[in-house]
């Protein structure tokens, strides 16, 4: 899977790429992660890459030029998806996540500020994605996080010691409670059945925690898994 | 406000928080940023922070015994609340954005890999929040998230040239389009409303706009806000 960035802040992007799972991703193959900055692509002498809104108000707008010129540069291939990042777009779930991972490639527009321009939406027609009805300085953590969940999703991410079959939501419940060593801490014993080594009981004793979690948790959740259940 | 993040890595934490307008909140005094790494509080030679989960199955899980000792560690004001990034906790919320911004101080819990030994909540007893539903390879981007959505609310955090008080959610609905110049950009024209200066005008056309759009994106959010208004 390639990602492309387009980030004024490439760094918060590198950075982020270089621990732990993502990390071995790209040592591995599985990703690579470009970043392409719309600074780089101004025709303005100072480089300017926003102005203030027409009709005022406070903050400030990125100027469509350089972003869709930086969008333009990118080598897209045939199995590419595009998605802005904006408080504005469809809430990403688990689902969402496995879709996108079917993409050969993704193409990422953080914006930062106010706002993007809007003609930026109309020229491109990105999807757009949201991580929830909450505001950020800029799309570059939402793109990380998408990064991130997607690339958990691809073959060969996570290793043998890892997984993501039994994570919250791949079966629509919450996940259940672990425990490891050791046996007891600060008078907390581990649950007797999950030291017997009957997988029957462990598998039962799982599940109908993750019921019990979801239903006092998310309400909304359970009734949706007990409706498809 | 000081946000204290628990984390293994520290160095996610810390980068994100030396760009933009963080940098600036930390420069400015208004934001203090601490790290602490539960591999510091381990009692394990080999600093050993995780272990395979009892009952078997894929995944280490955090243990106990270095999680808490590093949130012992951290000294606590009055005025603080903690908070376990999740999957499983209440989903993230401008609300809940502006509830934790009255705080003086938030301790955060980062996982990561499979997840935290049930013991590490059942002691510390935090508040569980999580971005959405779906699931990421740690806690450190939505703590990175948290910080960053609860510091713009911070008085200072943006300077005069940014704002808050427009943004998406702050009224109920998604915000209106922006434009900035130049007045024509590959065909598209700036709105003529936009550019002959009556705010009143002005005023009425993003109204509409964040209507009409909230109205198309977010019939849940639209619905919710024609019933309070």
């Amino acid at each position: 899977m390639i990602f492309d960035v387009l980030s004024l802040f490439p760094e918060m992007i590198d950075n982020y790429c270089s621990f732990s799972i993502l990390k071995r991703a790209v040592e591995a193959g599985i990703i690579t992660v470009n970043t392409v900055n719309p600074r780089d692509f101004t025709l303005d002498k100072h480089k300017k890459v926003d102005d203030s809104p027409y009709g005022g108000g406070a903050g400030m707008v990125l100027m469509a030029q350089p972003y869709v010129d930086a969008y333009e540069s990118i080598n897209q291939t045939e199995n590419c998806v595009t998605v802005m990042l904006s408080p504005q777009g469809e809430p990403l779930t688990d689902s969402l996540v496995n879709d996108f991972a079917k993409y050969d490639q993704m193409i990422l527009l953080c914006g930062h500020y106010e706002g993007f321009d809007e003609r930026i939406r109309e020229i491109i027609k990105p999807r757009e994605i949201s991580l929830g009805d909450f505001v950020l300085t800029g799309g570059e953590l939402p793109a990380l996080c998408l990064i991130d969940a997607v690339s958990r999703k691809l073959e060969g991410t996570l290793g043998k010691i890892e997984s993501a079959d039994e994570d919250s939501f791949s079966n629509g419940l919450l996940e259940y409670p672990h425990y490891t060593r050791p046996r007891e801490y600060r008078g907390l014993a581990v649950p007797e059945v999950l030291l017997n080594g009957n997988h029957k009981d462990i598998t039962e004793f799982r599940f109908q925690k993750s019921l019990e979690r979801t239903k006092l948790k998310r309400p909304d959740l359970y009734n949706k898994w007990f409706d498809n259940n």
